[in-house]
């Protein structure tokens, strides 16, 4: 079920493909973190030139049985009216697609609603949305896994070699901070935010919910565990698409909180997921930071996200938003001449710029 | 010579590009600083459905004579050396423009060297560089009209109604922070960094060149006379490309720490120019921080830069880097559904939407 993930360190390309940009006409580091990235997607393609093929953004959703207990601005039917939105084009993500030539799929994972079929749409719906947490596992094992299956198979059927990560389901910032706090540890205070938008008042209702709900499943604690008790079928899903694309040495690209839990069930599975994945922005929910800090790829530093916007939306947005700065990092790694090509001087003291 | 600015506040047109964006099928406000800089961009241009039309990079180039004494990392013939690389495709600024379809232009503002004409080439040299400002003004009062003249010239002949600027010059980190530092009231020390890449004792040196410079030229108060005093003839041709681009109501892109140098002094000719500015990023160099403080619009908060990456190479780069960020708050503004024509709930307290 969980496939084998290797380490991608490659000492040998990381310094070959420094070199080359530090080659490259610019002061050194110049670039910045896009220079970082040009490396990782390098790294992730095991190429010196790496390039970025057929990207697909992909949509997942689904239902949340604990929606009923108002822990969302938003009612449940919403899932069901957005998953029309994208489909027709006029959701953020599907304008934010079109933009950046991203192919736009919409898997029902578990939605309320039965659609009519239709291209873009792909059907993976395990059940009418989750049970009711607080008083049941949202899933049985067995969903849970179908559910990994589903992500897994998704994703190994889709072209391309660059995963953009999507979702949508009201109430599913509940199950993030939930996944984040058993997870990692954390006082459930620290990972609960307004998600769509709740007053103060909302905020703290649905932290008493979560509270309750993280007593009633307080004997999960293995990551498989946690997901089925705790989880959705739009993240279970996910989790499954992470691995296969990282398996597959695929570019992930994480969007924000609610995919970034799905990364972390995914890393506590197999911790060398984090290498493929790119963390497109840290979003406006207060827990995404803690997440990010929890999914180092190593003993360095946690992961910084591209873009610090106060992006609160999901559905891929972020993920989409900040996908020009991928196709800029393979292509300057690409197309910038070398001092020596350009016939540029490097500087003053003579060193050769490559060995500062 | 400085063209009438005014005030583009528009409170009714804000307040409908609020109300758009508010009925758009996101909870409120989830799009972030996307979200203002779609309001931005639509008093700019004055419509609540804007289009960037054949946006304009355009790098102004010039030598500085302070550069002889050691300030900058690489030698002056590196100036000419990039202007040809932009010409010839292999610079960050070339390949990230023709990734956004973003027309080129190199101007020689006051290059040491002799350009063959060519395509995207501007001849509008001052002078072969400028006179050391340690013992002499950089530029005669005369040069210094003539560079800004130069600067609002060539903005009135490109088309489009978004310019996005960028520049190359050997040791112009340094009048970036002369500017800085006389415009502002601020301590030299604060405002002066490694630019390309010095040491700490390069980094040291530098901050007593210029030093001296700030105290040979105590006379210089006036915006005016302190970039003919301590600026270079590419910050002035900026100085009247912004002055130009912000009186015919353009989108104004602003790079890094010199760029930001060169609408300082514009604001403080008009102050209303910076209403018309996007800040594209954050730069390395410490000054710019305090650079962008000065910036505010108005009463409120100084402007926030959208990218954070650690850049530090001017050109133009960071300025391309941001560019789809600006497209995609017009397409969202454009093209996203509204609440009701996607037939999509409202919050569950039933307040409409645009009201809460």
């Amino acid at each position: 079920m969980i496939p084998s993930i290797p380490d991608i360190a490659q000492p040998d390309l990381a310094r070959r493909l420094r070199h080359k940009l530090d080659n490259k006409t610019k002061p050194l580091g110049s670039l910045g973190r896009i220079e970082a990235l040009a490396v990782q997607l390098g790294l992730i393609l095991g190429s010196e030139s790496p390039q970025l093929i057929r990207p697909q953004l992909v949509v997942f959703a689904g239902d949340h049985g604990l929606a009923a207990r108002g822990v969302s601005a938003y009612p449940s039917d919403v899932t069901a009216q957005m998953v029309e939105n994208f489909l027709s084009g006029g959701a953020a993500v599907s304008v934010l697609a079109r933009q950046h030539g991203l192919a736009l799929t919409v898997v029902d994972c578990g939605v309320r609603s039965v659609f009519s079929p239709r291209a873009g749409l792909i059907d993976r719906k395990i059940a009418a949305g989750t049970a009711d947490c607080l008083g049941a596992p949202a899933m049985t094992p067995a969903q849970c896994a179908q559910a990994v299956h589903n992500g897994r198979e998704i994703v190994a059927e889709l072209g391309g070699n660059a995963l953009l990560l999507g979702e949508m389901g009201i109430g599913n910032t509940s199950c993030a901070s939930l996944l984040l706090a058993r997870l990692a540890g954390r006082d459930l205070a620290d990972c609960v935010g307004a998600g769509t938008g709740l007053d103060a008042a909302g905020v703290e209702r649905k932290r008493r919910v979560l509270q309750e709900v993280m007593t009633f499943h307080a004997n999960a604690i293995a990551p498989l565990d946690v997901l089925a008790a705790m989880g959705g079928f739009e993240i279970a899903t996910m989790v499954g698409a992470v691995l296969e694309a990282a398996a597959g040495r695929r570019v992930i690209v994480v969007d924000g909180f609610i995919s970034s839990a799905a990364v972390l069930v995914a890393q506590r599975l197999a911790p060398h997921v984090v290498q493929r994945c790119v963390f497109s922005h840290r979003s406006g929910e207060p827990g995404h930071a803690l997440m990010l800090d929890q999914l180092a790829a190593g003993p360095g530093e946690p992961p910084r996200a591209l873009l610090d916007l106060g992006l609160r939306l999901g559905e891929g947005s972020g993920a989409a938003l900040a996908w020009p700065l991928l196709v800029s990092a393979c292509a300057l790694l690409d197309e910038m001449a070398s001092f020596e090509s350009a016939g540029v001087s490097g500087p003053r003291d003579g060193t050769p710029q490559a060995q500062r």
